[in-house]
């Protein structure tokens, strides 16, 4: 059967990588669709993601390429004809989760969302309305670490690939960052490293700035500190007050997202020494 | 009672107009909150929006007004704290409708959607989510003119303020233009004036654009020649076929269409020989 | 004679402010030929820019307007038929001092360019070039104050509206900031307050940023916190090096910088409680 | 001797290119230092970039890769480590010369300015600081014929790689295009194909645009409708006339037509089909 898929491969660099990796894939009789190579000077690591196409035999094409390639590679081959599953956290803003649920709708975004968990009750109606089912586990009473574990249990009930963070205002513990490792997205609503933390548009408003932005990354144990995916800002100007600028930021915030997201879902993210590397 | 108003005035330049207007406001002892004006030294036309608040006695304020501006005056009060009603005009496409129906739902437009009217059936579900009424309107077996009498029957039920065309495909006849002057506000899926008229996207895939964006602008009767109200672009590559650049549009259009009915629902908007100006 | 003037109005804010001032002005027969006011409805503060033009019996209108305004009202008079003049300071990075020069030339920027002081010599020939004079005050062998007094006392010779730190790389200190109060304009290479102090481009590169950006300001006595005037960003992904990003970053830092100075030139700008409101 | 090299390989899309490409260079010995490729699906073209670095048997090399690629296959290999040499045709405007002479100059642009050649004399003095010489090559009492060959007489004195028409305002002829085929790039004052021709500025105006832009194209025997190699945009307003478009257009203009060269001169650019592929 003719199938997709997608092999990503990320390894110390070295002399003769690429021609090894696509000799081997030729040899397999698979039909190259794009490549996309890039090398870390700095660090000398090499990465590679290649769409393939053809009848695969996938143990042996990962053992050819392990025994062919250098100590320390990475090889990943990952099925491009499975829709991915994610599961949305989110507290009490809609419009992330509003652009992610309208996109999935209409075929914008090629993914099944499992379900969407809130640690508010008010977002339940319009998760509903699109045949999703919500939860919510309110953080009342419970210790961040108890919370977390009940959110982790939910989540783990749908397996998904992806755990999106549409506007969730709560920092989880490192306990459940381990658990899912450059597996969960988050939007932190102003161009990082300004404005790490609460409040970015009061902030952003106190300083005067002239403008504003969003920034999609993965999260890690360091609060807003976790490699980048993508960034975008908008012009403001002195006529805005802060919220002004909370209100024209959602667009910027949940396009950041949206389109952050689609990047993983096609699996076009490395992460490499807290960074992304987008092929 | 404390009411907010705003106040649209536009006449041919003088001397002196904006201390006019301003002190019979201050005689009506009515604040100004904000206040822009713009003279166009081309045509030597004034226009001048200003945010007012107080007790209002507004027959005695235009009458004050139209006494003291010079002929050729158009004064207009707006009561600015009424809720403006929409009518959406669709076809098949949901991007542009979801936004503006999700920005609705959390508030992120201060409007009422009156009615959703399709020339297809498919939007209904979605439109229905949201508690508003569809009408599937076909065009089918009727001439243009037929069948614009129809949307224009059903639309004026509702009484709306202003109707968007939020990917409508179809061009309306001169008469149903003429009936809603300045009130009727198109996405257009290109920056205009290139690609006028169908297939933007795929006309500019074939000329190998770097750029490609969307046009929100009023209706007049030469196809997308309307007034222009915002425009934005994203950057495409070699790596775009004509399919991704729609796909990758579609958000610049819907966020353009939602900004254009954003100043529109704040009477930000004056029409003049064919252009806007944004006040 | 007809001149043009630019009234800054700036004061508590209050009812019937816009028409007293145009009143004042219509009676003293000028024409404005524009206006743009603002009202912080945080600080209630007001500010208004005039351009007027007419025979001005300058101060007999000003004595008419602080009487006829609230307490703690500042007027100023500007003369807008005047060409500015400016001192720009510069270390060793040419790409700023060399756009303003250029623009400059072609009557891009409406300004004359006293003189340049480096506290190196290697732009010499630059500026020499286009008949402008340089001056090398070297900061080596003396204290910050003692090199900051030589370079205040170059710059007083030259009398200028407004001070452009062009990449000059040096913190100035508390008694030079203070001699010229909201007219040192620096460039930061950085999206402000993201990147503060030395080195941003590396350290954007480190942190992984998706934009980089660069910021126009006025100096005050905290480093990189000054009122900021303009801002803009461009994107960069992996492929940038932390030399390839300040590399990109120039073209942003030299337009922030010109436009941010083109404001200034045309009066556009006020300074309240550190931050810009433009007009 | 360690060189670097450019090989830029087209050819009909088959299996296995890249391991065939990859393999020959690394039998070579020769290191991968970036490598890009791109395959057209529509038209089933290939297309890759690879910097190459080590010692070089360039007839050999080219031999092998020439047996081993499909008929219809142009392979280039290009000198990486020598400066390319570019000459420049102005007719009166100053700023898209002045950047590339003020980055030549410090290093932002790595590339020999051999001569600039005028249609008019008044950048002459200009030109001349940089040391760099200028002609002057009036069209007055020419057909435009003879005018051209004027032109490529001078030109072609000075060998270049690539000709940059940095506000050249006038059409060259068929016989001048087909002399330098894909080696003449022109900066054109709009977001083509917007404005096509004269005074897009005085038109995007008239038309009410809310962006305007400008686009770095190869010229071919169409009026602006060479390949595009890069295009920017930047918001205007009702407050802008057309020479206020004017002259905030010039840094879109300077920044698109100097990048575009930056991609030049680093053989970033193929040209297929009348678009441009970079990779």
């Amino acid at each position: 059967m003719i199938e997709n898929k997608i092999l990503l491969t990320d390894c110390p660099d070295d002399k003769g990588l690429i021609a090894k990796i696509t000799n081997i894939c030729y040899k397999h009789q698979l039909n190259i669709l794009h490549n996309n190579e890039f090398v870390d000077f700095e660090t000398k690591h090499f990465f590679m993601r290649t769409e393939l196409q053809g009848i695969f035999n996938e143990e042996v094409l990962l053992e050819d390429l392990n025994f062919s390639l250098p100590k320390g590679t990475n090889c990943r081959l990952i099925n491009a004809d499975r829709r991915k599953r994610i599961v949305i956290l989110v507290t009490k803003e809609a419009h992330c989760l509003g652009d992610i649920l309208m996109k999935t709708y209409y075929g914008g975004l090629n993914v099944e969302i499992a379900a969407v968990i809130g640690n508010h009750d008010n977002l339940r109606t319009l998760v509903e309305r699109f045949d999703i089912p919500f939860h919510c586990i309110s953080h009342e009473g419970l210790t961040r670490i108890e919370h977390d574990k009940k959110l982790a249990e939910t989540i783990d009930q749908y397996n998904p690939d992806i755990i999106v963070l549409a506007k969730y205002m709560r920092v989880l513990n490192p306990e459940f960052v381990a658990r899912y490792p450059n597996r969960v997205i988050n939007i932190h609503h102003s161009f990082l490293p300004a404005f790490i933390g609460a409040n970015p548009y009061k902030r952003a408003y106190d300083r005067g700035v002239k403008i504003i932005g969003a920034t999609a990354h993965f999260i890690n144990n360091e609060l807003d500190e976790g490699p980048i995916i993508m960034q975008n800002v908008i012009n403001v100007d002195h006529t805005y007050s802060a919220e002004a600028m909370m209100k024209a930021g959602r667009d910027v915030e949940k396009t950041v997202l949206s389109r952050a997201l689609d990047l993983a879902l096609h699996d076009r993210l490395f992460v490499y020494q807290n960074k992304t590397i987008i092929l």
